[in-house]
């Protein structure tokens, strides 16, 4: 995967150095790019969803508060306007836990100048890569030794491969390390509505690369498990909570249902920065709410009736009982066990596998 | 309602009559209808889903048996190309039983004469909709008593309203029953993914009835039933098996496993034509496989990148052990707490309800 998410151009404005965005509200049809230098841009590319992705929003809002000390020094904002801007982008969108975190990974740095936060940021970048990678390892290990299968047969729901991380992917990292060790038959891609990231993202990867993959209808996941036609669903999260709770994208909830039914696991891959023991459970995270055009329109055209209002909530929360196994770059728990992150992290995070 | 899916167009063909289906294709955007004279173009109409929904399906397939006899006579054909030319059109879809059912119904009335198949396949249609009448009242009744409020929150997937039978609808008339009682609250639309029926028809069909509706997208429908935003799901059926499992839209078997887990109940409305007792249970109703395209692209547009196949059932089979109630003209029974079509017949329909 040669394309990245985001990255740092070092030759933008002026050779100061700007926020590069692959912006995935063009996929697939074509690839184009959005430089971002401003604090309001940023945003706008978060709110639109050009950047999306739980990793990759925590590596945006921390190359962000660079781009805030760029334009604090340009306009000459004080230190009160600096703060109330980053704090505009840190909340920027609610569910995912990674982008405030990811701006409170660098902002105490503020102090020690631009540089450092910038290098920060980079660090940031790389770590999310290499947890990525180290938890694609250990959920793939998890899936062989449980499914006992010679080639797996995957479901995946939304996009959670390199397009939403700094680079490799979280399900789509476990996907390409499968498919890596020649362990991998089929991925059943959810298209995820409203706005296809599957179809148009998730697939997009995977063409890319060569791995055998077929798009389908959100509401046949259910039957494809059930079917018997997966070993097994593996899905990113936007927010973990202590007790295993996972916000995901709209849409998980019924794939980690499926899967109990049929005795298939769920494995949700997710760095240690998606966790948030600040929650206790999954009626404390915070559902964005996303506008009604989304849903009434397919790509510009109206497809519900004129006046007909809709109901667009981002994420659902799967309870930790439907989740068989959550990958981490710290190791693999089975939330639906009992054996949650609160517990994990109160044991001094001697994690299985 | 005063816009019929089908009906018998006495002045068209010179005075002969003809089919006359509102083409299904275009709504919402707009009202046009198609005039079938053939075999060929009703079969047409059915495999572009221009005409859906089981019971609709029923009641074309019988007058499709007098436009076969037209033509026939038009044409000159004997009477094995007539045979062939009906058995055609018997299985132009293979999932709903009621197509089949309806050619079946009013078939053996050949040897009497084009008028009496016509008198017989007007007949059916007006017992369809006097079968919807009265299932939608059973229905209603016993959703009041199970759920003990004064009024309901539905959520329904896919389009089993007027548009998809005769007239009145089965999960819709069941609404609409409930909205003439002053007991319906709100209905979630599922917006149906490929072919996105309850965007397109279940919401129109509601705005034009002035009930209160939101479109949601299919994989919102678990989360809303776990986050106890409704009291009810109620869906139509394409075939019933004896045991009581179900085949719907595609989509479906994830609501009920929402609606087990949440304690809520799932309401299967249909008249009892739609119950095949020849078929002991789901794995013998055959799944309908529809082109890719339908969902690699949408109103014309492509979603998934060029070369992504994908993976198209337009059904799938809610085992009875997540039918809370099947609801029909007959009364209702409660396939999960074992009491099935199978058994019901056996016992000579002594219904409960």
């Amino acid at each position: 995967m040669s394309v990245l998410a985001l990255d740092w151009d070092i030759e933008a404005a002026g050779g100061r150095g700007a926020l590069r965005l692959l912006d995935q509200t063009l996929l697939p049809a074509r690839t184009g790019y959005r430089v971002v230098t401003t604090v309001d841009a940023l945003v706008e590319a978060i709110v639109e969803l050009a950047v999306r992705g739980a990793p990759a929003l925590g590596v945006a809002g921390a190359f962000g508060v660079v781009l805030a000390l760029d334009e604090a020094e340009r306009e000459g904002w004080d230190a009160a306007r600096l703060d109330a801007e980053v704090d505009r982008l840190r909340s920027a969108r609610p569910t995912a836990v990674n982008l405030a975190w990811g701006v409170d990974q660098v902002r105490p740095l503020i102090p020690q100048g631009r540089e450092a936060v910038l290098a920060a940021a980079h660090a940031l970048a790389a770590a999310d890569e290499a947890a990525n990678r180290e938890l694609s390892a250990r959920a793939a290990d998890w899936l062989l030794e449980r499914t006992q299968r010679p080639r797996l047969r995957v479901l995946t729901h939304c996009n959670a491969g390199a397009l939403a991380t700094s680079a490799w992917g979280t399900a789509l990292g476990v996907v390409r390390e499968l498919h890596a060790r020649g362990r991998l038959e089929l991925v059943y891609v959810d298209e995820t509505r409203p706005l296809l990231q599957g179809a148009r993202l998730t697939a997009w990867e995977l063409r890319a690369e060569g791995i055998p993959h077929t798009v389908q209808v959100d509401g046949a996941a259910a039957s494809t498990v059930l079917r018997g036609l997966v070993d097994c669903a593996v899905v990113g999260a936007d927010r973990v909570a202590a007790n295993g709770d996972v916000a995901n994208k709209i849409g998980t909830l019924a794939v980690g249902l499926a899967c109990r039914e049929a005795g298939v696991p769920l494995l949700v891959a997710a760095p240690w920065s998606t966790v948030d023991l600040d929650v206790a459970d999954g009626d404390g995270i915070e559902i964005e709410q996303r506008p009604d055009h989304e849903v009434t329109t397919v790509g510009g055209v109206r497809v519900a009736p004129e006046g007909s209002p809709a109901f667009n909530p981002a994420f659902d929360v799967t309870p930790a009982r439907l989740v068989t196994a959550l990958a981490t770059e710290r190791g693999v728990l089975e939330p639906a066990a009992g054996r949650t992150p609160g517990t994990a992290e109160h044991e001094g995070m001697s994690f299985t596998s």
